[in-house]
C-alpha cells in the first residue's frame, strides 16, 4: 500500500484536522465524535441539512459543508458508515429551530445508523434517501439501488432551498423530487485500496473494466474488456436515459464525475461523448460539472449523473454556494 | 494502457471539444491551431495574459482561462510544448490594445516556442518565466529550475492585476515578484502514462518514492523508500523554506497540489503536516488551496507550493475569479 499516511489509526483524524485548518473560514471540525459543521454553527431558524457516510468519497460530504449546501457532515472511517452518536452530535450542533433534514445515501449501514440517530434526536427532522445508481438493484452493502454522485445534486439544490428559508417538509419533498429526477452510472478501470485493508478492494485484469461499479468497488452489471471511450460513455448514458425516460425537450444538469484516479483530460473525452449522445436523444444539457466530486479513493474510473431539471431546480442549482468543494456566486 | 480514449490521435482534440462544450459560458475553444480563449474574446484595453504548455497538467492552463486570470491558453500535445503558431494565434485573438503578457513555465521547448511567437507577434508584449521548483537545478527538459504549480499563483495574482487595469510593465514586474516569492517541491508515488507512449514514463518500486519529482516525471533529488507522510511533508517544506528564506513573521499562500492520482484525504494529511511545520518556523498560512491544480496525468503524488505574500498579493489573490478550475467572488 503506497499512500501518504502516518498510521492507519491516525489517518482519518489527521486528514480531518488538515481539512479544518485549510478551511477554517468555512468549517469547524470536531474529532470526538467526528463531524464537520459550518463555521457559523447552528442554522438559526432555517432547515439544517446533515449528511455523511463512509470517508473516501471526498469532497463528498465534508467538502459540501458551507453556505448554500450542508450545515454538517459526519465522516465515518473509510468506506464505513458513521455511527449514530456522530450523527446525533452533528444534528444537535446545527439545529437552529428549523429542523434537520438528513440526506442519506442508500446503504444498509448508513440507513440504520441515520435512523437510530433520528430516533434519538429530539428536534423536528426528516430524511431523504438517495438511490440514483441505475446500474443494479441490490448490491454488496445495499438493498435497492445505491446512492452515488447524484447526492451532490440533491445536496446542492436542497441546500439552496434551505438557505432561501424553505421549511422542512418543502425541503424533504424537493429532495425526493430531485432524487427521482436523477440517474447515475459508474465504470471502474482499477480498484482502490482501503488503508485499513492494505490491499486492493477487488482484482481486475489489465484489459478489463467493471461496468456499473459502485463507489466502494461493488460489482456492476458486468466485467468487460476495455472499450473505446465513446462506447463506454454511450452504454452508461443510454442506461441512465432509459431509466429516467425523460419527456421530449427535457433539460438536464450533467455531472461527469471522476472516481479519483482519472485525469481531467479523460473526463472531458467522456463529457464530449455523453453530450453528443444526449443531444442525439433530444436532451439539452443546461448545466455541467466535470471533476472529482464523489470519489472512491484513488480508483481510476468515472460516473455519469444526469438530473432532468425543471426551472426551480436550475434556479436553485445556480444559487450562491460557498464550500471547499463547490463554490460560485460568492 | 488503461484510459478513457478513442484513439491517441483524436485524444486531445476530443478532450478540448468536451472542455469547450462543458464550459461554453466561459471559454471558446479553437482546434486548428489549438487554443482556448475567454468567451468574451479580446481584452479591450487591458493586458491579456496568455499561457500554455504541454497538456496533461489540467486544470493548468485551460482551466484558468476566464475573468480575473488568463485570457488564453495554448495546450500542446501531452507533455509537449505548444507550437509558435498556436501561441501567435492565441495572442492575436485576445490582444485588445493593452498588450500581451506571456506566462511560460521554464522548459527549454516552451521557452523557445513562446520566444518565437513573441518575435512574430506585432503587438506590445512581455514574458514572465516561472521557475518555482526548488528540487533541482537543470533537469530532463530544463536549464535552470522547472516551472511547476507556483505558476497557478502567478497566473491568479497577475490576472487580478490585469483585470484591475494594471499596465503591461506593472503586470510583468508583479509576475517576476510573485515567482521569486514562490517555491515548490513535488514527490511521486507512481509514474503516469503518456497516451502516445503507452507505457509508464518511469519505473518505480512498490516501496519507493521519487523525492523532488518534476511534473513530467523528471528525476528529483533522490529515490527513497516510502516514509511516513509527516517525514515526506517535512522534507519538502524545509527545502522550500530554506530556498525562500522568509523574514520572521511572514505570511504565505499555501497550495497542496495533487498530481492526479492521490485522494483528497491524503492531500489533507499532507496539508496538516505542512501547516504544523510552517507554524513551527513562524510562517503564518494566510490563504490555502488543496486539490488537483497542476497535475501529471494520473500520477500519484503531490507538490507543496508556498508563496511569501505581501498585502498586495493577498488582495489580488482574493479578487474575483471565474474559470473552470478556480472560482470565487462571482
Amino acid at each position: 500500500m503506497k499512500k501518504f499516511i502516518n498510521s492507519v489509526d491516525a489517518f482519518l483524524g489527521e486528514s480531518l484536522t488538515g481539512f479544518g485548518a485549510a478551511h477554517g473560514d468555512l468549517v469547524t471540525v470536531n474529532l470526538e465524535p467526528a463531524f464537520i459543521t459550518r463555521a457559523g454553527g447552528a442554522a438559526s431558524g432555517k432547515v439544517a441539512l446533515v449528511s455523511g457516510g463512509g470517508s473516501g468519497h471526498e469532497p463528498l460530504h465534508g467538502g459540501f459543508v458551507g453556505r448554500g449546501m450542508l450545515h454538517a457532515a459526519c465522516p465515518g472511517q473509510v468506506f464505513t458508515s458513521p455511527t449514530p452518536d456522530q450523527i446525533l452530535a452533528a444534528a444537535e450542533a446545527v439545529d437552529g429551530g428549523g429542523g434537520v433534514l438528513f440526506i442519506v445515501k442508500n446503504y444498509s449501514g448508513d440507513i440504520m445508523n441515520f435512523e437510530m440517530a433520528a430516533e434519538m434526536f429530539g428536534g423536528d427532522n426528516a430524511t431523504v434517501v438517495t438511490n440514483d445508481d441505475v446500474a443494479v438493484e441490490d448490491s454488496s452493502f445495499t438493498t435497492g439501488r445505491r446512492g452515488v454522485a447524484g447526492t451532490v445534486i440533491v445536496e446542492k439544490v436542497v441546500g439552496a432551498a434551505a438557505e432561501d428559508g424553505a421549511d422542512l417538509e418543502t425541503c424533504r419533498a424537493l429532495g425526493e423530487r430531485v432524487n427521482k429526477a436523477t440517474g447515475s452510472m459508474g465504470v471502474a478501470l482499477t480498484s482502490c485500496t482501503v488503508p485499513a485493508a492494505g490491499t486492493p478492494t477487488f482484482a481486475i485484469g489489465e484489459d478489463e473494466i467493471e461496468m456499473g461499479v459502485g463507489i466502494h468497488g461493488e460489482p456492476g452489471r458486468r466485467r468487460m474488456k476495455l472499450a473505446p471511450a465513446d462506447d463506454i460513455a454511450t452504454e452508461m448514458t443510454d442506461a441512465i436515459v432509459q431509466d429516467l425516460a425523460p419527456a421530449g425537450g427535457s433539460r438536464g444538469i450533467l455531472l461527469v464525475n471522476g472516481f479519483g484516479g482519472t485525469p481531467l483530460l479523460e473526463l472531458y473525452v467522456i463529457y464530449n461523448a455523453v453530450a453528443k449522445r444526449l443531444a442525439d436523444k433530444g436532451i439539452a444539457v443546461s448545466r455541467s460539472l466535470v471533476g472529482n466530486y464523489t470519489t472512491s479513493l484513488e480508483m481510476a474510473g468515472c460516473s455519469i449523473t444526469l438530473t432532468i431539471a425543471d426551472d426551480e431546480m436550475l434556479r436553485l442549482w445556480d444559487a450562491p454556494v460557498h464550500t471547499a468543494g463547490l463554490r460560485w456566486g460568492c
